[in-house]
């Protein structure tokens, strides 16, 4: 007997921070059928409120450094700000949503990064030990839709700042025993570009060869390196299929970057 | 056959918004044996937190006026801040707790209140309509230990701000079909107090009768009125049994103000 499918969607801040564009994507999200799950960002709100409260934003390779002060405005802006507009707007639209961190059932449990070999101390960032998929895949079977915010906590009464495509990478493989998983990074293009300015140039299909010669050229860099890292951790992991596209094409897969190893 | 027992506890601001309280609070409610929920505010942190971002705050007759701007921060401070910490806290003692607003799986809904007829506009707060009492019995019987902020949703996309008083009465009201309920609202008093001075000045049971004389003679008043009001109709919808005590007071209900109709 084959699986049922399982779709992980993972979207960044631009798209769940502007009204319009989420509206959108809570629209396209909710068509999609079968069993599903969000997995969202929040980066910008949260260096907008951090910066509206005093608090400074020191982001070092695309992370964020949390502080005490800026765990407190991750709490309050990914779990609360973010989160329950998403799960309020789904429910909206008639999808049963359930706003988590990785502390709420426990689905996502990580330890604090120590200072790593190049002396940097990232403060309250966790990074992921286990994923309870029993407990998300009962969920899910019950007609439950997550809403996962990047927080994770562990287990010893600190919640702890993850990064979101990580979040949705470990929700993707920690499902497999259950479902058959597709993980889906939505943003703002329509893909990964062979040209940043040209949309008609998405790469339809990267594999870890075709990886490095990207990474060589110079063709994804920056953010696109962890998610692309994070894509082929879950096809590791035994996801069935990875695809990079926009949140505008949620409806039609077959486009975008499929990731292949 | 008699039915399961579950506590629902509501618990102030003033105690889980301090370290030291709400530490205690946490251990205290942990050992609670049997099926349980947590309701909690949030009030002084929304507040302090409104003033950082240079938000004025209206109480009118002990209720906050709810413009687009408060709402994202109580958003903020009672989804996010005061309720994951409390969640977090929960799993380092061993407590499934799940956080959770009235959007999430659809548990509270409300509508906006109307102007009233003094002519006061709340803004976004809600009045509760319904609560979906078998959702919140499902997750408890399988083990989960809801822990609920005072927000609501309309079914239309839109988060409301809530008393937490209400949300509590609602919440135990909701699950009498399921459960013998027992409601406990605890704050910094060990009970209503005849003189507020005098800790040992507890009145051990009040029933309407002597809850209008009580208005009658001044002895109770303010914020205290509607907790009161809160425990009758919770009483009258099917709860078993509503005190009024200290938080330090959870391991025995025997103290504190017990209400009868």
């Amino acid at each position: 007997m084959s699986k049922d499918i399982i779709t992980i969607v993972k979207v960044g801040g631009k798209i769940v921070e502007e009204p319009a564009t989420l509206e959108r994507l809570l629209h396209d999200f909710s068509a999609i059928e079968g069993f599903k799950v969000l997995v969202h960002g929040g980066g910008r709100s949260a260096t907008k409120i951090a910066s509206e409260l005093g608090i400074a934003t020191t982001m070092i390779d695309g992370r964020r450094i949390t502080d005490d002060d800026m765990l407190r405005v991750v709490t309050m802006v990914y779990g609360g700000l973010v989160n329950k507009n998403i799960v309020a707007g789904l429910q909206g639209l008639g999808v049963d949503a359930l706003g988590m961190t990785g502390a709420d059932m426990d689905i996502i449990r990580s330890h604090r990064r120590g200072v790593t070999s190049a002396g940097v101390d990232y403060g309250w960032v966790g990074d992921v030990d286990n994923v309870n998929g029993e407990a998300l895949a009962t969920l899910v079977r019950a007609g439950v839709v997550p809403v996962v915010a990047p927080l994770t906590h562990d287990g010893a009464g600190h919640l702890l700042n993850t990064n979101a495509d990580t979040m949705a990478q470990s929700v993707a493989t920690g499902l497999t025993p259950w479902f058959g998983v597709r993980l889906v990074f939505c943003f703002e293009k329509p893909g990964v570009l062979r040209d940043e300015n040209d949309d008609s140039s998405v790469i339809t299909a990267i594999d870890p060869e075709i990886f490095t010669t990207l990474k060589e050229q110079g063709i994804v860099s920056g953010g696109m390196l962890p998610k692309l890292a994070n894509a082929f951790d879950a096809l590791r992991g035994g996801v069935e299929e990875v695809v990079i596209t926009s949140a505008s094409a949620l409806d039609d897969l077959s486009g975008g970057t499929h990731l292949t190893l």
